[in-house]
């Protein structure tokens, strides 16, 4: 039941903020980083229908591994620690279609 | 560059605010819609990882054919209008693995 995909690379930040206790993606900037991987893909014009879309998202259960992001439809998940991390994803990842192998997950 | 998916059937709904007069998932109570789905998908046991997770996105920036939601690996597009086409949504397609083409997008 496969579809040529809207976007060809959707990607969801986890932007849930946890205050039982548990980790969560929040405590490491995930929102910053969110916000800059959408700034980034305007400023190199791979945003939009066919493209690249970045969004948030709430919690994807995997608290423990964050911060993570994961890139649909190919599934790949992503952890990252600053924004040479978001900047290796994009040019490696959704702009040249090469896995960044040392963050994933 | 697939993998085997971390969850088989990873479901996220549209839940953006607009208030610029554009139109927007959450006019069409799509927050109770996602909340119905990840209810019904706990209780037929179907959550969790391998199999389903129901989440939360911002603005999938598809507002004019909101509400929306995408199921990944897949990339299948739904609207909906009501808790009977989420029940169709989950047993067709997340049990049954049947795209259900009438609220396909």
């Amino acid at each position: 039941m496969s579809d040529t995909s809207y976007y060809k690379h959707h990607v969801f930040f986890c932007l849930n903020t946890r205050d039982d206790g548990r980790p969560c993606c929040t405590d490491h900037n995930a929102e910053a980083a969110q916000q800059y991987a959408k700034k980034r893909c305007k400023e190199l014009g791979i945003n939009g229908e066919g493209k690249v879309r970045i969004n948030k998202a709430g919690c994807l259960d995997r608290c423990e591994e964050g911060p993570v992001l994961v890139v649909y439809p190919e599934g790949t998940w992503y952890t990252f620690v600053d924004n040479s991390d978001i900047d290796e994803i994009i040019e490696s990842h959704l702009v040249g279609g090469k896995v960044v192998e040392r963050l994933k997950i």
